[in-house]
């Protein structure tokens, strides 16, 4: 398992991983990856088929190393065969940047494109770690929940993506439009978007004595990057 | 260009469409496919390269039959030749489901998989009626900005992909616990994600005369959902 160097630096971790359009907001910096990362509650993960690409919503959990995701998609890829390509890509999207020209619109967002061969986790041991991570990776409370069964762990799928092969690209700002319609009648700025936690509803079906654990009720009216994480310092 | 039927009902349009996971949540209808790609701004666009698959982030719009795509997805695949298979994704999270086990932690959403072979739009007229409805699909806007050079035009690429071949996937509600664990000691509830614009902020290099334009200005304080749309009812 390739490991994911302390500091990428300024370069791409392999030819593939180079961004291609757009190389002024490419970022290769571990820190600002697994920021980006640490923000998002779902990745978009894509898949090459015998019909063609497929690419669904899965949640997902990191260690240092390695993202793991459960869901859909990893029976689809264990149809597949294990062992497979895949690409995992974590998006913000933080504004709306609206130019004097469409052609200059643009988007202010923080997105994160991993590549690799996905490995399905055999081990018991491993896959329980990985599932306390995807778990806690939302809001942490692993703790206070009821621990999975045998049966559950069993039923459950969960693959590992080496985090080495990741590339980020941010925008932010206002839209660079050309010098000779600055002058011009149109409006030009920016509009932020923003995701946020409400307040936590309990389960029609939940008994009166349980009230709202401590790590889901601090969510309300947090942003989905403010929440606490075991990553986050 | 097949044409996707007013009403598809409760069958996929083609087999590769299928919901395969979670059938009880897949939606083949066409107003709720469309009121879903309506409500987003960007889609998670998957292609097959010869390193193994690629998603990424991209503006879109559509008209009755076809998604209009345009960005650096583009390039790529007109790298990899015209006329290639795509899937393009579009998600809404709209809350997290905490259960008494992790086992049954799932998230509230709603999702759109569209497939098919995406085509790069040559005639010029087609092209600027494409980027007309994804200008317009972020917040109506088009005839109050500068209208598109012949040279900006030359130099943008935007993708036709048909409608015909999507399926839906939406989950709301609780979280659905084993009966052995509703009577035990652990919360269980929902927690809602609502994504909101905020106040447009005008560009450091904008002429003092120009105010917001209304489009715009309506949009401060409205969820995603709520912006008006050129296919909004």
């Amino acid at each position: 398992m390739d490991s994911l160097p302390p500091q990428t630096g300024p370069t791409p971790p392999s030819a593939r991983t180079r961004v291609r359009r757009g190389r002024d907001r490419a970022r290769y910096d571990r820190a600002e990856v697994l920021e980006i990362l640490d923000a998002g509650v779902i990745a978009h993960v894509g898949v090459s088929t015998p019909e063609g690409p497929l690419v669904l919503p899965m949640a997902y959990g990191r260690d240092d190393d390695i993202l793991y995701l459960h869901g859909a998609i990893a029976n689809h890829i264990l149809n597949s065969g294990d062992d497979q390509e895949i690409c995992a890509t974590v998006t913000h999207l933080d504004g709306l940047v609206m130019a004097r020209s469409p052609f200059h619109n643009s988007m202010n967002y923080r997105s994160v494109v991993l590549r690799g061969r996905g490995r399905r986790i055999r081990n018991d041991r491993r896959k329980l770690e990985a599932l306390r991570l995807i778990t806690d990776h939302v809001v942490p409370h692993w703790d206070i929940v009821r621990p999975p069964s045998r049966s559950e762990l069993r039923k459950t799928l969960v693959l590992e993506l080496p985090l080495a092969e990741a590339s980020a690209k941010v925008r932010t700002g206002d839209p660079v439009d050309d010098p000779e319609d600055i002058l011009g009648p149109w409006w030009a700025g920016t509009v932020p978007i923003t995701t946020r936690f409400g307040r936590p509803t309990p389960s029609t079906d939940l008994e009166s004595g349980s009230g709202v654990p401590a790590p889901v009720a601090a969510l309300t009216d947090l942003t989905l990057d403010e929440r606490p994480q075991p990553h986050r310092k």
